[in-house]
This record gives C-alpha cells, structure tokens and sequence, in this order.
C-alpha cells in the first residue's frame, strides 16, 4: 500500500528530515520511505517518480510530505503514529537558559544584542535574503546554506565590504573563529596560525595536522568554493587577508584554494608578498613548489601545515622579531646525523653567506653560526657519549643563550633505551636560567629543540617535552623542522605601522573576541556552542508565507 | 686537599665510572672530581692537569684513579670510603636467571649456545679482537664501539664477508633486528619497513618518525658512520640491501647516509634500482630530491620517514602486488577538495595517461581510475551533504571494490564537529563485507582512507581508525599521504625469483627469528632485552692481562 501523508506548515531541515527517514524506513512493515519538505524541485522528483496525489498539487515548502510503501493499513496506521509523534516532539524543543529559542531575527537581537556573528544554514532558496537582513543588522555572517547563485554571492559581498563586514559563504563548510568551531569543524589547539581558504575540507585537514603537528590555530576563515574565481573575484578574500595581517593573535597565514581563476591568483599573490606576516599558500592543482619571498607555496595540504608549524613554531604566543644584532643559530647535537641535518638546511638557506668550517666537531662555523656534534671522538674519548651524559652541554648551552649575537638557539633530545633516563631534566635548568638572564636584561633567544622519541620509549616523549616546554623551549617536531624554525626567526619582519583602518573595523572586532552568535537554522550547529559556553541564540527559521517564494521576495523587497 | 686513590684491577665501563664521578661530586666537602681508568691516554691528561704522582705512573688500562680535592682529612676518609662501597657493590651484580653473567667467551657460548648475535660495547682499543674473536664463532656483531682504526674496521668487515656474517659499526650506536633494539634505540612499531643507514641517530629519527606516522620497522640496521666513505666502500652497507631485498618481513628499504664516498655513491644507487622492493634514499647534503625508478629521493630524515609510510602503508603486514588486470584507482570523496587534492596528484604520478574529465561531481574520470566528489551540488540537492549521511557513499563503494579492474580505493573519512556521529562505523561493514567477498573468489583489493580529524573530536580519531582498521582498511595519516600509497600500489613489482643463497645464510637467518644475544660490555644494553624476553648472556668483559695492550695483542695473536 502506498501511503501520503502531508503535514501543512511543518518546516524542518534537512538534517531532521533524514532523521525521519531513518526511523521510519527501520519500522516494521515499511519499505520504500521518501520525506521532504515540498518544493517545486521535489514535487517534481515525486511526480516523475510516479507518487502525484491531489495533496502534493497543493503542498507548499513549508509542508512536509512523506511516501511510503506498507504492507498492510496495521503498518500504515503505525507510520502515520511516528510521523505525528516525531513532528511535535519537534515542536516543542528541550529548551535551556543557556541557549534560547526565538523565532523571528528581531527577537534574536532583543535576546542576544551585542550579537556579531550569525551562522545561516536555512535552504538556498532563502538563504541570500537572510544573509542580507543580517548585515543591514551589521552583523557578520557565517553562510552554510548552498545552491545560492553567482549573482546573489557578489551582491551580499559587496554590500559585506561596503559595510566593513565579513561574510563567510555561501557554502562555507567550516570555520573558527577565536577558537570557535563553525560548522564542520574540527576540535584543534588554539595558535597563532590563520587560516583563509575557498575550500571546507581543505581548511579542515590543514586545521587536523597542524594540530598533530603540535601547532595551533588562531581562526580559519572559508570563503565559498566559489570567492577566488574570476566571476567573484576574490572579494572576500582580499577583506581577510588584510585582516588576518592585522590580527594580534595571528603569525602566519596559509592561504588555501581549489584551482583560483588566473587575473585573481595573480592579484592574490601580489597582496600576500605585500603582508608583513609569511603565508604559505597551497593553491591545488600547481604541483611545483616554490617561496617567492614572503610567500611559501606548498604542494600538498599536509605539506602546507608542515610548512606553517615550521614558520610559526608550537607555541601560542606572539612571536618578536629579534633585534637587528641577533642574526646568529647556534645548534647544539649530541647526534652527529642531527647535525649533519642542520648543515645542510642551513647553508642550502643561506647560501653563499655560509660556507661550512670542518674539525673539532664543527659541522658549520661561519657568519656566526655554529653547528656543533658533540658526540664527535674529540668529545667522546675516555667519557660518555653526550646522549648517555647530556651534561656535558650544559656549559656550550648557557654560552649560546647569552651570546648577544644569537637569534636562535637549536638542540636535539635523543630518547630510547640506553639513553640518559631523563635527558630534558638536564637541559631544562640551564635553558630557565638563561632564559631568565635575558629577560631580566630586556632580551629574548628563541631555544627550539625537537625531541626524537616515542611515548613507549622508557623517557616518554610527551614528559621530556612538556618538561622543556615548561623551561621556554619551542619543542618541533622533527630535527628538520627545529632547523627550518630557526631559520625562520632570522627572517622575521617587523609588524606593519601606520593604517590601521580594518583592525578597528568589524572584522578586526570579530576576530580579537569571542564572538556572540545567532544561529539560523540546523539546530546541531548551535549544540557544539553551548558546550563551550559560547553566547549564542537559536533562531528556529522557517519560511514564511507558507513557503511561498514569490510572495517571500515581495516580502523582502517590501520590509528593506 | 687532592686525593689520589688507585684501586688496581678493577675494570669499570665508562657509565660506571660515570656514575662514580657523579656520586662523589655530590658529596659534602669533595670539589673537583677526575674518576678514570689507567690508560695511557688518561695517565696524559692526569699529568697535564698537574696531577702526576708515583701511583699514576704505575697504573695499567685496569686500573680506576681516582682523584679529587676535599675540604679535609674527614671528607678525604669519606671519599675513600664511598669509592669502596661502589666498587665492591659493582663486583656483585644482581643476578637473574633471565640474564646469566659470565666472564668469558666460551662461558657465555656454554650458557646460550645458538648465539647468533653479539653486542660489543668494551673500550675501542680491545674492541676489534673481541669482534674478531666472534665472528670467528660464526656470531654477527653489533659492535657499538667507537675509537676502532679504519684498518681494524675493512679488516673486520672482510672476515664477516667471507663467512657470510653481518658486523654493524664500529660506533654503531642503534639497530634493531626483528624487533628487538640493541644500543641507543627507541620503542617504534614493527612494520614492514626496513632502514639500513651509516648514521646512527639518522636510523633513530626515520625510526622514530616513521612511528608518529603510524608506520612500522622490520629492522634497523646501523653500519657504522665509515662505511659508506671510500675507504670502507660500503662493505656491510651491500650486503645489508641484499638481504633486506630478500628478507620477507620488508616491503620497503630506507638508505640513510651522511654524504658517502662519490664511487661508493654511484654504486649504492646502482644496487638499489636493481632491487625488486622501493628504496627511499636519504643522502645527506644532497638537497634536491628525485625519484629516479623504484628509488625515491628523500631531502631530509623526516620526509624519508613520510615518502616511507606512503610507500609500505600502515599495515605490518606483507603487501602483495595487484594482479596484471588490477590497474585502476577508484576514489569516493565526502570533501571535495581531497577529491581535488587527489585528482591532481594522481594526474601528476601518472601523466599524460590521464586526462581530467570534469562534470557529474567527477574530478578525474579516465584509464579506469576515478575520483568522484559526491559532496557536489549535483549529489547534495534537497538532501544532507555525505559528511552528516556518508551512507550516500555505500552503493559505489561496494561496486568499487568488486569491480576488477580496482588496484585501490580511496577515501576519506571527516570528524568534526556537525559530522556524521560515527561515519567509520558507516563504512565498515560494506569493506568488510566487499574484502570478504572479493577473498572468496581469491582476490583482493586495497582499501586506503585518511581520517581528518582529532583525538578530541566528538568521533574520536583513534577510535574511528580502530574501527576501519578492523573492517582491513590501511588507514593513511592524511589524505595526500593515502593517494600516494595508492599509486604506490600500482607500481608494485613481484619479488625476485632464483638466486636465494643470502636469505639462506647467516643474515638471513639472523633477520628471519628473534636474535639470541651475548652481550659484551656496558650492562644496560642487556637489561632491555631481559625485559623483552629476549634470550642474552652478559658476558662481563674486563681487559686481560692487568689491561697491558702490548700483551693482549700478542696474547691475540697466539690465541687465533
């Protein structure tokens, strides 16, 4: 038996519409289950599917209908019973005090005023004249919703730029902004690494291994699939960029985009060799790699996170410039091979300025700079290798910090059987103490060690680093990227001084605070902000004038 | 005060006597503290610290010196004293019937008779005979030692060659054979990737990186810093290749060489295209990295490591190569940028072969191989995007995976928060089911996915990969990395057939069980093996003849 059923004037979302389903098709004695809200797009897949019925003419979007095929009027009673009983337990939500429920945008802002950031999700079909109520409100807009045209995309972000507003979308999967997830979004260390890309899932995977990476992330910004081709022209993009530049909270930016269209990949580049903050950009579809001063290209998404680490270190705190008299790493290994490593990377980065001096355990001596194997034989004879007596650095350590000429300062930790028990317990003391020195003298070294180890090695990897954290080391994760930090720091630039414009702006607002958000739609979205105590209000959207998309528009044109 | 103390005939390793010296520097009213053995190098130093006296003269190779500077005669009483304690505790070490202690050669080959393996850590001026005296037992050395002469070394070398035996080192500090760590060595998985290097903490960090990656070791073998130079020529370096060529827990080889003899370079490389398994060869100092047929180019420890995990998957187990008609990649993204991200590196790898066909959310559609984005507009319309119902995913997946044309099939799994509570749990049971199938009928297809997500997502990302593991998914660490693996597949060759004289001899054997182990020398290299159930002997090694090296060579030579 094939049963209709019509629930007039019943918005739901997709994600409860699936929900339905699901229940549904797991009930005895249904088969086959279609539930949808009634658009003209799905009154048509109904009536080619051959399921056209007096109720479907006159269903409107705000309807929703279900079909199912039954085994029998025991089986049909049943549906209709589950139907009901799922829609009004829609109807009346589990309320909280933490996360109240309006109706209407109005209401939101009485609820909710200082609101500054919304997260849209309603049906693309509503999606672009929500998104303009909102910044006429002037307040930012996360827009999830898809299937929003070309057309509507650049008049909502011109109107965004003319108001100094940002708008993220439409089809923007994810974002964080602050530390706070947006949509898809993954549960990753906060940092100072900005994210700005024309991709969801890009974003997310460059946001996951940065995490692994040890890294951290200030906010990540998508644009829409759709902001860096040639028909929208990078609008938002741009906007951000600058933006990110500006933020206090941010080091290094990683730009991410499908395939961007050539006239704006051009432009783009050009403004991020201009930004004062390096920026890795990973634009896919260009295999080859290259920096271009400032700019870092990267092949893939991993290879972009591993490059961002690298610049903008472990920690999350605002990284100095060193002063012009710090142009000086000093690197010192108790693995030969690690040294070895550092030699390389370093003279392959600076080039002819170095040129490496051989002997007494020196694997480069030059400009400054010095890489030291102290477990070369003219260390080792008749005493202990340095990884089984790590002490034997101690001294050479102290030296390095208080060289007025260091900017960096670079070290391995060697874990595993047959090492020192805790080798990190060793440096730690000499590197506070210096650390100390210097600050009392208005002075700073960067000291970055990578620790090579597993959490099964009898040392722990996760304790030998949390204890050199705790001194003031910058622990990265591989010898590699400890030298190419380093290297980083010597190329670090001033911030930029003057204009300052976007920073006061809202934008600027948006990102140096926790942002208070109205949620529009799916409900998920707002769940994962009450968790994290995150001022939101829950705007339960529906259609208005049943659905009816003519009349919403002549609404719309009537009430702006 | 200075104190000068002689204790004659007492043999301590240098951890011992370091520990002495740090034991004495502590205590109350002792300042400066030298604590070594008698050798004449030693005796030099003594005297040009200005602390010459009769009893230095008079001191063999076996003799500890003490010498310290004490407050007074009471704390110079107690310094004697605690010398005392220490040496007559170490006289009677602790013994367990796990690791018997012996006092010779042929005790300890009386002890643990199928002994196929030695480490040797005794000073490097007995270090060669003692090698020389193993070997000749058909024993395989690890010979941890340093200060050996290079003559010693070619000499050791040859003698093993010409029994078909293996000598890692000298100043070897790590390897790892068949799971079991010997000298300075970390606690990583065990997997198929076998690492043969002439660099000791360049094994440890591709070891210990491969492990991060969740990758595994078959074996790590260590050569010693010389071998690959010209005077050496890469005597245990070539046999090593060989054997892990033919050994069958290795899929794959990594080579890790500070920057070898240019003569020994070329043929290294020579070898290494000849194997019928990749190699991933990381050449220190050689900044440009190029694949040039089965051997991959690595530019630093860290990308060998990742090139390495790409190549072997994450799976300890053997890799077999597709069948002749298995030449297709099918990829099925829920994140349309990984299906971007794949799409060109699979067009990259495989070149003009393929030609992009865009529409109907495919990315690449050409050759066989496909990656499809079903998060596209075309997929999403009116119902949820795959990331919040993956199951849309499910029809294509088991069609992929019968289809026998498939080589691999990649896909991508996205936590998060607003994602699909349990999207591994989705998959699972049609991977499980499509391998069941595909096994029935004698085939088999890989099934290679990344997960992008954290440990602190809702989903969990260990659980998560726990989960497609079980199903005999290979679960890659990032989206890039599993398109790699994937094209890795294709490009698998068959083993070698004919010529198995290596993995019939000496270190075939050795690689093909768990070592059984005489250890000579520092006793902490034993005590990780007793924990591990590792068959050992430690053989308490002190110098013959009062430590006179002139009598222990001749004594040498009239023993061989």
């Amino acid at each position: 038996v094939l049963y209709s059923i019509v629930r007039p004037n019943n918005y739901q979302d997709s994600l409860r519409l699936m929900r339905l389903s699901n229940t549904l098709a797991a009930s005895d004695g249904v088969g086959r289950v279609s539930v949808m809200m009634g658009t003209p797009m799905n009154k048509d897949i109904l009536r080619n599917a051959g399921m056209a019925t007096d109720d479907l003419d006159e269903a409107t979007a705000a309807d929703v209908l279900i079909f199912a095929d039954v085994v029998d009027e025991d089986a049909g009673r049943f549906l209709v019973a589950a139907v009901d009983r799922f829609l009004s337990e829609q109807a009346s939500p589990p309320t909280s005090t933490k996360m109240p429920i309006v109706r209407s945008l109005d209401h939101a802002l009485a609820v909710l005023e200082d609101a500054n950031l919304a997260i849209v999700s309603v049906p693309g079909d509503y999606a672009a004249a929500e998104a303009r109520r909102l910044l006429e409100r002037d307040i930012n807009v996360f827009l999830f919703s898809d299937n929003v045209s070309v057309g509507d995309e650049v008049a909502l972000k011109k109107l965004a730029g003319d108001r100094g507003l940002l708008i993220m979308g439409p089809d923007c999967g994810t974002a964080c902004i602050h530390g706070v997830p947006l949509g898809f979004a993954n549960a990753v260390a906060e940092g100072n690494i900005g994210l700005v890309g024309a991709s969801g899932t890009g974003l997310q995977e460059v946001m996951v291994q940065i995490d692994r990476l040890r890294g951290g992330v200030s906010h990540a910004i998508g644009l829409g699939g759709r902001d860096l081709t040639a028909a929208v022209g990078g609008l938002a993009g741009f906007q951000v960029l600058h933006a990110l530049d500006e933020d206090a909270r941010t080091d290094v930016i990683v730009l991410i985009s499908k395939p961007p269209g050539p006239e704006v990949r051009a432009r783009l580049l050009r403004l991020a060799a201009g930004l004062s903050k390096p920026v890795v950009a990973m634009l896919l579809g260009e295999p080859s790699r290259h920096d271009v001063g400032n700019v870092h290209g990267a092949r893939t998404l991993d290879d972009a996170a591993r490059i961002a680490v690298e610049l903008a270190g472990t920690h999350p705190r605002r990284l100095t410039p060193p002063r012009p008299d710090q142009r000086a790493i000093k690197a010192l290994y108790t693995g030969g091979t690690f040294a070895a490593e550092a030699a390389s990377l370093i003279t392959e980065s600076l080039g002819p300025v170095v040129s490496a001096a051989h002997g007494d355990g020196y694997l480069l001596r030059a400009g400054g700079h010095e890489v030291i194997d102290l477990g070369d034989d003219v260390y080792t004879r008749g005493r202990p290798h340095p990884m089984i007596d790590p002490s034997v650095r101690n001294d050479r350590l102290a030296a390095a910090i208080a060289d007025p000429q260091t900017a960096a300062v670079v070290l391995d930790v060697v874990l595993g059987y047959g090492a020192h028990p805790d080798p990190a317990g060793v440096l730690a003391p000499v590197v506070d103490q210096g650390l100390a020195a210097l600050r009392g003298a208005g002075r700073n070294v960067a000291v970055v060690a990578s620790v090579c180890g597993t959490e099964r090695d009898p040392q722990v990897l996760s304790v030998q680093t949390a204890t050199l954290e705790q001194a003031g080391v910058e622990v990265m994760p591989s010898n590699a990227a400890a030298v190419r930090h380093a290297l980083s720091i010597l190329n670090r630039r001033p911030a930029p001084v003057g204009d300052r414009h976007a920073a006061a702006g809202p934008i600027g607002r948006l990102l140096s605070q926790r942002p208070r958000i109205i949620n529009v739609g799916l409900r998920e979205f707002a769940d994962v902000l009450v968790e994290r105590d995150v001022p939101v209000v829950q705007y339960d959207w529906r259609p208005v004038a049943g659905g009816d998309r003519r009349m919403q528009q002549l609404l719309d044109a009537l009430g702006s």
